[in-house]
């Protein structure tokens, strides 16, 4: 249901660190917010170094740009962000002060996934059952 | 006035395919948001196959994320997204399975286009005719 | 703290408009926000002709995507947006006719930067010292 884009400059990332942190992103969202990890999608922009700026200047910061549906309780995404930006140091060495984590969000009813509105925050495993029913 | 993104591996779509769902998605959201299509924006992502995850694996998801003004009525909502997803499907022939498409949204003041800031949803006639009057 | 992504045809700006442009976005987010320049992220989607579409037809928009934290005075945020679009023409040579300006926004509580949850608007000195002290 979720999407994270992961933006870094070209040479940031090995196919190996990108395909490791994707494994992460899936299993912490999935734990986090009761979402099957095959419905967790991740992708890389792995920009030219010309294309990528912090304060005005050519820089490489690691920036994970997350969008979950509305309405989960507060705790829950204060969890889901904190364990997102750890994962993402953690596993590709960037250092915490060049990572930038935002979860963007907008209600469940504005998605649409596999044919099907996307449910409410507690109401997923409903949504899965009926869909492999 | 709307972006929509379609984020997709390199080799998931043909020029011409791409050509004819951004003409479809110009032709949705201009009937379902009263916007003329010439103001409907549609880019694509076509990633390197190693920069597309779903659970944690190589994947070849279709992922459209569009973002619309804050203040349509909610059926309006609704018909936008499920038209956008249906449409997604019809023309790429990339089964529903993997098509997600998420609408974002923000208030119409946090928008700019053509030197004006965007009009409330249900303004749209005015803001275009003063545009070109 | 914030990003902004700006995307483009490969060949609408060269690599010192982009420089340009990076540095002026830097300047006008730290000034009207009150965050420093060194926190404003800018990266550059540069994409083949045939993947941006207006209209439902190959074109070249320059489109710049933001994203801020809820809550921000509503003045602040038209000055921001205004500033925002008026640079981009001004700096890219890009008439105001093919830029659009759309700012997102999610609570401060869903991102994080450098290790901490970014502040609430009004609460970036604090947030700045504290990292720094």
């Amino acid at each position: 249901m979720p999407v994270y884009t992961c933006t870094t400059t070209r040479s940031a990332l090995t196919a190996s660190t990108k395909a490791a942190l994707a494994a992460e992103l899936a299993s912490i969202h999935s734990r986090v917010n009761h979402v099957p990890s095959e419905y967790v999608n991740v992708v890389f922009y792995a920009l030219p170094e010309e294309d990528v700026y912090t304060g005005g200047r050519p820089a490489a910061p690691l920036i994970v740009d997350g969008w979950t549906r509305t309405g989960h309780p507060d705790e829950q995404v204060d969890q889901l962000v904190r364990e997102i930006a750890d994962a993402a140091t953690r596993v590709t060495g960037v250092p915490a002060e060049r990572v930038l984590v935002i979860i963007g969000n907008s209600p469940a009813r504005f998605a649409i996934e596999a044919g099907r509105v996307l449910p409410e925050p507690g109401h997923e495993d409903a949504w899965v059952r009926d869909g492999t029913g």
